[in-house]
């Protein structure tokens, strides 16, 4: 098992709750109750649909981004930060056949991606998994995780508005985002 | 199953019998007679050693280089390409905490990996399988694969040792170098 892979596992019940599940583009998600991010390899009874990914080497960031970032970014499992947000994300085969210069200007020198985000750290803690290279087929690209104290609902909202209208987001075919509570 | 993912086994007969098998770097592979390259999913009977990668996009290719590339490439298949060769590669953890910028900064801009690889087109076919974001635990993180024509073996070596001493492949911590030839 390779020691970075996760997965997302819908269920009636689980470490958090699901507020709302919505399909932005594309087809959505199966009804489910709750959400638990478990190790790889790891399964539970009666899964309504279950998701994978791996953390992985960053594939835009410059030396300097990832100095800044390091700076300001904040750990997954804050105590106060019992809201969270799940949003996969497939790109088109449009986006997987441009190059890595062309694909970076999207994201940053035209999509201020990675400035965007940054606006937003410490509050919203994020981590992204890949699921493109994955041996099994896989209905999306990356799952992106995000956790936040509920009083930064609105700062999310505003992010994620950000980046759907960004030239980056032209290429992303498929996407749900699912608005988590912390469990009791 | 990815329909990206290929599997590349060894055993008693099969496509391309192993030549020579040589541990660059590292731990070697167990010795076997024949390789065959599969598609993801099928196996063989009696298997020495399988190793899986996905094609994927390209990591590093300026949208000039990959037009410069696709110029000059050759597909893999010729009839005339008796010979092959199977590097699979393992980068060390330093490697992979890099940004991108630094990576590319040592595969190209002081390694000219790219620049190259090119000046040994079209005689010299590649292609690069992913490794280090399968699901399973994989001992490379890429399985690079060449197809020549016998009489540019000699090119092959040079290439070859010229990647090696470049400041990329001070990152490389295992390497495995094995040669082929088709079998009839």
């Amino acid at each position: 098992m390779n020691m970075r892979l996760n997965r997302f596992v819908a269920a009636a019940d689980g470490q958090w709750q699901i507020r709302t599940a919505t399909a932005i583009r594309g087809e959505g998600l199966p009804a489910a109750r709750a959400l638990s991010v478990l190790p790889g390899g790891a399964t539970r009874e009666a899964e309504v649909w279950a998701l994978e990914g791996v953390t992985s080497n960053a594939r835009y960031l410059t030396a300097v981004e990832a100095a800044a970032l390091r700076e300001v970014e904040s750990p997954l499992g804050r105590p106060e930060a019992t809201a969270a947000a799940l949003i996969p994300i497939r790109k088109s085969p449009a986006w997987w056949a441009m190059s890595q210069d062309q694909r970076r200007r999207l994201v940053e020198e035209q999509g201020g991606h990675i400035t965007l985000g940054m606006r937003y750290l410490p509050a919203i803690a994020r981590r992204l998994f890949h699921c493109r290279d994955l041996g099994t087929e896989q209905p999306f690209d990356f799952l992106t995780w995000f956790e936040y104290a509920p009083q930064h609902e609105d700062d999310f909202d505003e992010l994620v508005a950000a980046l759907r209208r960004s030239p980056e987001w032209e290429y992303v075919d498929r996407e749900v985002d699912l608005r988590l509570e912390r469990s009791h």
